[in-house]
């Protein structure tokens, strides 16, 4: 039944591609949306920094303003709609939001990575909702499926393809052959990367987002730059020649698992092998692998950025708040989500089978130099390649798949080798994760 | 907030493994959920037929009856969850439940895809939800992503893998190089498949759950009966090595696309490319890959059954009919799903690449017959291999990769090639799925 005398009005804060598709879809999808909400929604304000810029002939020209004085001045708007991104003003809008008891909703993986906690204290406080599908893994659920799929579950560990540049970069290396840099250039004429491209190349967004998806898998409050974060940058043809020899191919992770007391987060590229679900994720396409103490393994992928797909995920969150503001319950959603400190795993207790890659001097004995460190540390060797002399100058690659072993242990060794002079280079290390 | 003075009162309809498994979770994470329901949930009856057998030990004996009677008599029960499968009683129990206008929670894809528009019409009518993210995929939240999620969201296709004993067997074959029976009395040793495996390998359950996913994506009622079937027994090992050189695998998929006015609904066996994320979607597990008009591709993955993902599953709607019941505003969600009749694309109008078979005496003049028939009903050749004599008497097999045609074509080029006497075996016909 669609309550003809209640209107849920919105504002929007921020209106570039992203708000541009919010305004298109509730417009598509008025009367869908009206039963869905149990009343019509519709745009009232929209707050931007630029009133004159072009922007979707959805949106009309009386809901813009550059003035915060008179978006939050309006009592009558029920719902605020972030998607302007960034620290601030974002996260001071978001609060002056909730402060006046109206339900938010957000795409900003940034602010829920620096503020999440804080924001849904505050929520839970104010009594309404905060909700931020869109701030992970653009089009797909994956948010609505930790926070109520798996209500009942307890789980185990996520493994995401969360930065859709990285993946975009690593699949034209791998199919084409390519350099990292040349790609990288290619991928910025495209619009696939951004001109500064560090937050993405090196692992920081995929961890902002691993961050997020710790308050509600885990129950985590962590500090984003207390995770362990590695970037793209050092992979080259040689890496893809020889995950390709040995059944693998190299995407970057953004993982989390449970360890008892701790918990183990990071983000860097890994081997992941070429017959599972996640080296078949290719291109700008996202995906996250979770694993429940029930459920068992479960796969969401879909299209991690863009205007609509990400759209669709705000649309999603808009019924959700809209709906409990209505029935007068609102914050439930919210209140349930109470991420805690928690102490995280040291990279040196990681466990994982390891791609070792050492380029060395074609000189006598610098095999058993490098077997010899590894044993030392009880690091088992599964396979061992050393490969005939390339174009590099002197170096030839060694290269070692090991057994699971503690990442510590693998640094030990590394520390040994490098005491002789047979490397010009450290030695590279790669994880190995069988999911 | 947790309303104590408040408690939501289950009854379970059915105690196998899965009604097994919602008691356990319930009981396992109580506190969790009393947080995210507003009260505490328990389970106060469970209907059974034989009240000796034995149940998981979380199950208090005092719960249990035999007697429709008492479950239904009892006015304090809140919610019913139907565990029970099968046509009847349990349909005729949840018309019961929803007449006395409490929440139905069930995990039964056949009463569903026969009963769905008529229970779903009864609930909206009594005011209350009923939910059913169960009875497709088990532990993956495909009901409540195509529900939910993607609320503002118009589904172009669906193409799932949704018969975990047919993509069990079929991943065996492609493995081991197997035949089915082979394969198929193994699983049966296994538990993977039933005494009388018709249901699963003939493709009527794979059926049954695209027609209830049909009511949610497309807002289509439809007969299962209507729908084109056909199951994975006449799959064999030469099928998979011509996949394999084709760089195809074989997967049992349910499929339904939007075609205009019409709605194309078909269940089969398919070719995939290896490289697609439903190829390697192997053993029991389930996958639904989603193509939206905004939002794009979209997979979701994950054990297709199972007493403890179905529970997840069965859970989670527990959590949201008792959440919509205690707030005093049940039945929206269920409100929202009003599938109509939809006419269904004639098979014959399906347009796809196809892989044909044809099993010839190796005779002059043969591919000469073949390629004319394929060429008067325009049916373009993309690959074609004559395989060398094979071990099968004087037959050789001529495998064809078509480009894009209509079925119809195909199968009239097919009725001309069957005039001629070089053919002891009707010819096959696989459909490649680019998905």
């Amino acid at each position: 039944m669609v309550d003809s005398k209640r209107v849920v009005k919105v504002a929007l804060l921020g209106c570039g591609t992203v708000g541009g598709g919010v305004i298109r879809l509730l417009k598509e999808n008025a009367a869908e949306l009206a039963t869905r909400i149990g009343a019509p929604v519709v745009v009232k304000r929209v707050l931007v920094r630029d009133a004159k810029k072009q922007r979707v002939p959805e949106c009309e020209p009386g809901w813009i303003t550059t003035d915060p004085e008179v978006v939050f001045g309006d009592s009558e708007i029920d719902l605020f709609v972030e998607v302007m991104g960034g620290e601030n003003p974002a996260k001071s809008y978001v609060e002056r939001a909730l402060s006046l008891k109206k339900g938010v909703v957000s795409a900003n993986k940034f602010m829920l990575a620096r503020h999440g906690k804080a924001l849904l204290a505050q929520a839970a406080r104010a009594g309404v909702d905060l909700a931020f599908e869109a701030s992970v893994g653009g089009g797909i659920p994956v948010i609505r499926t930790l926070r109520e799929g798996l209500t009942s579950e307890r789980i185990l560990s996520i493994h995401g393809i969360l930065n859709g540049t990285c993946n975009y970069i690593l699949t034209r290396m791998r199919v084409e052959g390519l350099p990292f840099a040349e790609v990288l250039k290619d991928a910025q004429r495209l619009g696939y990367a951004e001109a500064e491209p560090s937050l993405d190349v090196d692992g920081h967004d995929a961890t902002q987002k691993l961050v997020v998806l710790s308050m509600l898998a885990f129950g985590a409050q962590v500090d984003d730059k207390k995770v362990h974060v590695e970037g793209i940058r050092d992979i080259d043809e040689l890496d893809f020649q020889f995950a390709e020899r040995f059944g693998f191919t190299i995407k970057h992770l953004a993982i989390g698992v449970e360890r008892g007391a701790k918990l183990e987060l990071r983000a860097h590229a890994a081997m992941v092998p070429r017959s599972s679900v996640l080296a078949n994720i290719n291109g700008v396409l996202n995906g996250v692998f979770i694993r429940g103490a029930a459920l068992g393994p479960c796969l969401l992928m879909g299209p991690g950025a863009g205007a609509m797909p990400t759209a669709v995920s705000v649309v999603a969150d808009i019924v959700d708040v809209a709906r409990a503001s209505l029935e007068g319950t609102p914050g439930l959603s919210t209140r349930a989500i109470q991420p805690k400190p928690r102490e995280l795993l040291d990279m040196t207790e990681v466990e994982s089978r390891y791609y070792l890659r050492f380029d060395v001097n074609d000189e006598p004995g610098v095999l058993a130099v490098i077997a010899k460190a590894l044993a030392e540390q009880s690091v088992s060797v599964e396979q061992l390649v050393q490969q005939g002399r390339g174009g590099t100058g002197a170096t030839v690659p060694v290269v070692i798949i090991t057994h699971q072993c503690r990442e510590g242990s693998v640094l030990k060794a590394f520390e040994e080798v490098r005491k002789y002079k047979f490397m010009s280079v450290p030695p590279r290390l790669i994880r190995i994760e069988d999911v």
